[in-house]
């Protein structure tokens, strides 16, 4: 998508001037790097065989003899050529001139794609001839040696319309595609966001980065683990899919303050979006509460903020977890625009509306709306139709369309039945405008809020593709939320408990007694980080006391504790009281450069199944070398049928 | 060994002055980390519930109200307490007035180890009553509350012993471990060595860091790889060895200078000191010959060099691996010390020595010595037996002694045969001294060379042991060994030829044609680096040509080209010269720290057999576990049998 724009911007760009553009090209790569890395100028020539980048030349180096190395990008008419490294483009001069007709045939030669070097010197273009679109606009380069360094074959397809091509194409040539502007921005940013963030935990706040095994053994109900045979008949090791007992056990051993850049695992089959090995930020400190915690990662990510973007904003604001299911139905709320949920249970407490009757008799039941901005401009009669669809098909619940202007009450005869004071309350309550929709609900608190806070997100989706400005690009809307339940009920099984997020997690300190008498009651001192409706992280203060700790894992949890012996024990000894957090890079950065995947800022990512596609990973092994392994392969039997052929 | 060094110093130190002692204590931690990060002070108490660290008080602090977390470390006759963290100790005075007695009763039950906060003041310590020893021994903290945080349960060994045990316990209860002066002075300078190499690289040298994937796909040959089952019947990730294809695609990529602090594994069954997964410090660069990395890799450890070590001197020397192989006998000399092999074949040219004649009538037959610096004053009799014995065991040659005094040729009635004149000669050539003995041999040259080369620091080890200072221990000899072969003969079929190093290997390029005529004699533009005799890196500069990668693989090395198809088309699509290394952070680290293992600078260690002994991985895993992955452990015969009991 974005590839051939920046690129054919180049390529229209090189001699005659082009229409102000606001997609990223290659010439505001460096402008943005070098802010970016706080006017540090690091040193690309150094140990190079080079003596500039192609990008950086400038009528400052007018009349010097350079070296440079790198691509072509374009050539026109064998008369000029643009060479491309990392940094940028630049104009070189073919010399036509019989006495370097050697040089004219390898610059004329050489494919596009091919890697060159050039010396000669630096000159001003011809009067009229500047590109102020190009950095490196106002100069050109006057050849005099010329070496082809590697000749590039006939590319798979035209790399104009690489972009274009299925992502399958993009991740078979993926070194094709590293070539792009937004790959190199991509990657090149994550570098430096991480770089700051290194540099904010470890020189500022003396933060020791400490490399933790990823050869690790299972943890209980870690389904999710890859295994790795080992050289011992029927053991394995797993992939751990975090650091965490490490990072307590790095507490435990009174490191005080750890943090890892760290490599985690996660076997899910095939998800989109989601990768098999992902990197988190993974933090942990002694001696900290909630609050120490959260401030340490809003000074993080101030820190680390790319200078292009908006800066930070702290500290972030916070909402219960409570707070968040009752006003966005979620609890990783998109906070860059309003539609909130509204409770407007008491304006119907005496509707003669059957569904809403029926709702409000029965435990948690509640009335509830959120208000869709000049929805009557921009929704159509089948938008609504399928919004109630969706409701009846996914929660079995009524979705009642409500407009200010009474005639437009489309395929909702029950709208009728509200009253003129109900409907006045409502607007008052609602603060709606006069092209407003309210979409209204009635049942269970939780399910009414779950079901309008899906139908926020889909409904400013669809104003925003039929026209309306409803999140500002720009903007990152930071979030906390806090007091999560400790507890859910299983899935399989509703009587018994699981841990809402990991069984080390601490108990409010509010809610200890309720362990011992409504566990499913007791909040967590959890805390989640959303950005624009997307959990970034997650941590949470831990258990340091060996009893309770033992009490959560086999009394409530009914887990094996033998598993985690070497954890309880390591309480026992003397373990400070401490909290962490882990940032999700991968999404972060994702977010951060606006990229439409997580594979954009990732170098060699996995396809959604779980395959490399450049390379062919996984891959058939010989028996042969299974057998250290002690491991054979159960060829399901339709497989084997299709092997025998 | 070093734990209850600087432990038992702490204790003797507290009140009373101690002899002075050059063992590290926790009293130098603090000045070596400030020396070292470069008069950069973290900020180690920020986002905490203490206002300072126990390490950090000193007289200016008097008078003020402090809060400190930490480790008891020690108490005496319910008087004093002495609190750790990780930054050090300091003395804490139990409160005795009536008023006080919750606090006293706190302070005095608790058990060592207990982690406890105090809230008190900074005050003097009675005159006479200060330790010099210890930097916070001016000063002492009159409590005035006290909160015991986790109660210690009794420990399964006194602590004090700790280090005599077992290196088994140590790494059973290495949260424990991780307490010791070592364990935290070696891992903190590993995280602020790293940071600093990630300064020099990414903030000075524009280098972009950039994360691998892990689960890849099996390369060629790569029989020592671990793999990791996928949910695709017979399909297998496998854990790399190294980023080495992913660096190369990144330059064809046009990333231009790659780097990262790359997890790598190796499954080589059970070896001492080596473990499953390893880190390196990887690197590679577009546009760069032999030097640059040089360069490079010299301003990288200077830079990142401890600053409570001697600085690095640049430039490292270089020696070929033929001069290595003929002076040290190894490809990995330590060049702390001399005692380098010398060819004394000319001497013996016409000699009546039956073995001398035989050797040197034979195709490269040589005669070698080293000659051992007062090796007649400290090598006994029994020593030169077993060198000689260990010469005709591994080797098959004869050590011939010669001693300048000629009535102590113990054992050798053919030294008797050398004649005068010979051995002034032998003299003049091996600089000899008085006491001096040299060490003979005859035979092949590159066999008499490693024979040498393996006794050069047999003898060294011995000399040390019995008292000789001959090599430095604060001095760092960092070597470059380059011109490597680019081939070696198969072990298993010396007819056929494999990689020295990997076949993605540039061959010299003085040695190109040799490709086509004699392989086995080109060199390679392979170069390590040796630092005392440890190879601690290595690197290359790559083909760049696919033709020529295509030739070695296929026709010079026999490889399946197939699996490295996706490699071998990138080279045609535009790949720029490049060439990277790789340093082996552990062992580096080790060598900097003087560390007597690897799992010593490793917060998490896999014993020699691969185990966690924490943990008790790798684990055995449930039967269903393993069905998503269709495999099925193949019990050994045996161990069947054993599982029936």
């Amino acid at each position: 998508m974005y590839f051939p724009s920046w690129l054919s911007q180049l390529y229209k760009g090189l001699s005659r001037p082009i229409r102000r553009t606001t997609q990223p090209i290659w010439c505001s790569l460096y402008r943005r790097l070098v802010q970016s890395s706080q006017r540090r100028n690091p040193e690309f020539n150094s140990f190079a065989v080079r003596t500039n980048t192609c990008g950086e030349l400038r009528s400052s180096h007018l009349g010097q003899e350079v070296t440079l190395c790198g691509w072509i990008q374009y050539r026109r008419q064998n008369t000029f050529l643009v060479l491309r490294d990392f940094h940028g483009l630049v104009q070189v001069v073919i010399p036509q001139d019989e006495s370097a007709a050697s040089v004219k045939k390898i610059l004329c030669e050489a494919p596009v794609e091919s890697v060159v070097r050039v010396s000669g010197t630096v000159i001003s273009r011809p009067a009229g001839q500047e590109n102020p679109k190009m950095p490196t606009g106002e100069i050109e380069i006057k050849v005099k040696t010329a070496e082809l360094l590697n000749a590039c074959k006939k590319l798979p397809f035209e790399i104009k319309d690489f972009m274009k091509k299925t992502e399958a194409l993009r991740l078979q040539y993926r070194y094709l595609d590293l070539r792009s502007f937004q790959m190199q921005y991509n990657l090149r940013l994550r570098s430096q966001m991480v770089m700051k963030m290194r540099e904010y935990l470890c020189n500022l706040h003396g933060f020791v980065d400490i490399e933790t095994p990823t050869l690790f053994k299972r943890t209980p109900g870690g389904a999710k683990e890859f295994l790795v045979p080992s050289r011992e008949p029927g053991k394995f090791y797993s992939l751990p899919q975090s650091p965490q007992q490490f990072k307590q056990l790095l507490m435990v051993g009174g490191l005080d303050r750890y943090f890892q850049v760290a490599r985690c695992y996660r076997d899910e089959g095939s998800r989109p979006d989601r990768q098999p090995e992902f990197t988190q930020i993974d933090i942990e400190m002694s001696f900290v509460d909630q609050t120490g915690i959260q401030s340490l990662i809003e000074g993080l990510l101030q820190y680390s903020w790319p200078n292009d973007k908006d800066p930070v904003v702290v500290p972030f604001p916070t909402v219960t977890f409570t707070e968040a299911l009752a006003t966005y139905g979620t609890d990783k709320p998109d906070t860059r625009f309003g539609m909130k949920i509204i409770d407007i249970s008491d304006v119907f407490r005496n509707t003669e509306i059957g569904f809403l009757q029926d709702a409000l008799s029965k435990p948690h039941g509640t009335v509830k709306a959120i208000c869709i901005p000049e929805g009557a401009k921009y929704l159509k009669r089948k938008d609504i139709e399928s919004i109630r669809k969706f409701a009846a098909d996914h929660f079995n619940q009524e979705i009642l369309p409500v407009f200010l202007n009474a005639n437009r009450n489309w395929n909702s005869p029950v709208a009728n039945f509200i009253m003129e004071s109900q409907r006045l309350e409502l607007i008052r309550l609602m603060d709606t405008q006069e092209e407003d929709v309210v979409l209204l609900t009635a049942g269970e608190h939780n399910k009414a809020c779950s079901l309008l806070g899906k139908l926020r997100l889909e409904c400013a989706d669809l104003l925003e593709t039929r026209g309306m400005v409803l999140r500002d690009p720009t903007l990152f809307s930071f979030l906390w939320v806090v007091d999560f339940p400790l507890f859910l009920p299983k899935e399989e099984n509703p009587r018994e408990l699981e841990s809402a997020h990991h069984p080390f997690t601490a108990p409010h300190p509010s809610d200890i007694h309720l362990l011992y008498t409504e566990p499913k009651k007791a909040r967590s001192q959890h805390y989640d980080l959303v950005l624009n409706g997307n959990e970034i992280g997650g941590g949470s203060i831990r258990i340091h006391n060996a009893e309770l700790q033992r009490y959560i894992l086999a009394t409530l949890l009914k887990e094996d504790v033998k598993m985690l012996s070497h954890l309880l024990q390591a309480l026992d000894y003397g373990a400070p009281p401490h909290g962490g957090i882990a940032l999700g890079l991968d999404r972060l950065i994702c977010l951060v450069t606006g990229s439409p995947s997580i594979r954009d800022v990732i170098a060699f990512p996995k396809s959604f199944r779980g395959h490399d596609l450049m390379s062919n990973a996984p891959d058939s092994i010989p028996p042969e070398e299974l057998k250290p392994y002690h491991i054979r392969v159960s060829w399901p039997t339709d497989s084997k049928a299709e092997r025998a052929h």
